[in-house]
């Protein structure tokens, strides 16, 4: 007979567990028979006595067969996903979905919120007026079939089991955990029905993995898992040290979003969309595509608007400006030598980018505006931060969180490619 | 700032937990603004990454702090307690109590109830008829003025911090751990008021502790604990290989520990509890007390049917019996080889001596007769163990947890002493 308490312990002393145990666990779980502090302990045994490639793809198969799993074979196109394991200023999938759906794939980018220093995609969207994000999966298949492109909340019925984990283990200190994250990742981006699937594993102090060798093996372990499923998977690593463009916050990410995809925006921000989208439009049968060029010609662009049109958004509406700003300046010469992201993504979380508790409203005009960042000169006076905000109260807090985490050299830095390593199927 | 996730981090990755963050955890925990989850995790990460001398002190500390201390002062007499760590069969308390306050030491024995394997005090004494465990503060003073021993239920009041987690450790797989085991224990003996305590820290396979160096780490560091909140604290350890006594179950326990009581009952039994008697004695100011001699001469006898009395209990009304009964038997000629206290824990505990949930009822007739034990010879055929229970659907349960967990040998087993060790403050 299996008990909760027996799965436990069996892990904190170091075991492994059966496949029976992981089955168990997760179904009654989901049920709501074992409890969440059960749950909670064993979630801080996995994290500190691990867990093997055999127990990760139990667990995920436990976490998929919670729910349902979409069936997206009557969309009419190849199906690929991307999926970041989340950094500071991460608004990639904003310009990549439509970018994507441009060359005739299929993008079903059922995303979160956030919750604590990474921004939430769903949260980002709703900052355009009206933007709606709840679907049906018959919803979800008709525009992907009429579009190509959609971003919407995942139901549910996906991986029931993940949803119910991933709120434990973020209050609970067990979120940077592979085998966790691995199989959260996936059983959600399997149950979703994507033929393929490229993974962005974020490496550097604003990311969960802090170093490339950590990074590598939770990049394996998820193309393992996609593989073991029929998903074809392969994994982008790429550096996460300093924010990813130019803003951080809803509405202003959204903005920079849109510069992308009129051709234009911050050169790592183009970067990362156009390799990932390189490596979806692989995945889907085009190794010769040139995405760069669909965002230069306006192809990508239409395919945006006819989205945020299908899904009820406003194209023509104002973004939502926050009602004050603080700048923060340079107080020598020189060139900006490091910028540290968490630090920033943290600063962007206090001034209402995000949320402390699930379900609290974010202000979608508060956030981090970039103005100088790693590599540019900056003279004494110049402003290098502008921190945006409905409640300036907040500012003091913000202000902290960034002091101290971004240094001005004198020589100017070579910032190198964002791209660290590749991991395929 | 402290937050909840921030103290789980440190010590999920081997750090040391600050006075400041530990005092925070256990207000926030007791006032429920850190929630049941969040302690799991913790005590978790405590299992599996220990805590040092100086945490344990302070982790303690706060759950004394989280109730009242009770004040024993007016109560005229020195005060000595025991605390056992609990195994199978260990009715101790029952004999110990009143032989002590025979000597006119009093002893404040606040006691809980069982909880798996081991029984509880407080199940046992409330198979006498009309037992009564609930006692205000001033009726507690009272009696032990009076009588010299009270056994009855702690206050909610004292160290409620202690309640919730140990009922929270119960569930997650989290109670055999030391730093938590010594604080839960310390902080309730050290709220308690008593003068002096004597520990008894079981060891073996029916015990927490498995080894003697573990249980020689436990009793160090509850008599360091002890001896810095101003409690004089010894402790023994001692045998838990198998059961203690010929009986595991309420009634059956009473009926023993009256049998002790009157001058017989069984010689291990009799030696723990006369042990455990002069420690506290010495403890109290008496080293050269005899409690084997008043035991003889019905002094401690004497105190027992008082204290019975005083506490509502009917000493005439005959004790409650199971319904049924069934005899496990030998099936060849020796003497008994080896008897796992576990397993017999086990056989009461699915007989229904013992509860699966808390507050849940026990059965008080329910349990296990030990006809023959180690050292004793046997012929085939003859009853060792006698089963009883109110509903004998669970003989069958009781039977297999036996099975292979006794041996009759050839030679005869000679028994050691049951005192494998003493630590003093």
């Amino acid at each position: 007979m299996i008990t909760a308490i027996d799965v436990i312990r069996t892990k904190r002393d170091g075991g492994e567990l059966t496949t029976e145990q992981i089955d168990w666990m997760i179904a009654h779980y989901t049920s709501g028979d074992v409890a969440d502090e059960q749950m909670s302990a064993l979630a801080m045994a996995i994290f500190l006595q691990g867990a093997n490639a055999r127990e990760i793809a139990d667990w995920t198969a436990a976490m998929i067969a919670s729910g349902v799993r979409l069936d997206l074979s009557g969309v009419g196109r190849p199906t690929s996903d991307k999926h970041s394991t989340g950094g500071v200023g991460d608004k990639i999938t904003l310009p990549l979905a439509p970018l994507v759906a441009a060359f005739g794939v299929a993008v079903p980018q059922l995303s979160g919120r956030g919750l604590g220093h990474t921004g939430g995609t769903l949260d980002k969207l709703e900052s355009i007026k009206d933007f709606n994000v709840h679907f049906s999966e018959e919803g979800i298949a008709d525009q992907l079939r009429d579009i190509g492109a959609i971003v919407c909340a995942a139901s549910k019925d996906l991986a029931p089991a993940d949803r119910k984990l991933y709120a434990l283990r973020d209050i609970t200190g067990t979120v940077e955990a592979i085998p966790l994250i691995a199989s959260s990742i996936m059983s959600k981006k399997i149950a979703e029905g994507t033929d393929s699937l490229v993974l962005d594993v974020k490496v550097g102090p604003g990311a969960f993995m802090k170093d490339l060798e950590q990074a590598r093996e939770l990049a394996r372990t998820m193309v393992r898992l996609g593989s073991d499923h029929g998903v074809k998977t392969g994994a982008l690593l790429t550096d996460m040290s300093i924010p990813l463009g130019r803003t951080v916050g809803n509405a202003l990410e959204v903005r920079e979003s849109i510069e992308v995809l009129a051709g234009g925006g911050p050169a790592d921000v183009v970067e990362l969309t156009v390799e990932l989208a390189r490596e979806m439009l692989a995945a889907a049968g085009q190794p010769d595509a040139d995405p760069a060029a669909a965002l230069q010609d306006g192809r990508a662009m239409d395919v945006w608007r006819r989205m945020v049109a299908a899904q009820g958004g406003d194209n023509d509406a104002p973004l939502p400006v926050a009602a004050e700003t603080v700048e923060v300046k340079a107080d020598k010469d020189g060139h900006i030598a490091t910028m540290d992201a968490y630090a920033v993504g943290v600063a962007g979380w206090r001034l209402g980018a995000g949320r402390t508790r699930q379900g609290e409203p974010v202000q979608f005009g508060a956030g981090v505006e970039i103005l100088k960042t790693v590599g540019e000169p900056v003279k004494a006076g110049e402003t290098v931060f502008r921190l945006h905000t409905d409640t300036p109260e907040r500012f003091e807090a913000a202000e902290e969180s960034l002091r101290g985490q971004w240094t001005v050299g004198d020589a100017p830095v070579e910032r190198g490619s964002l791209i660290l390593d590749r991991i395929t199927g």
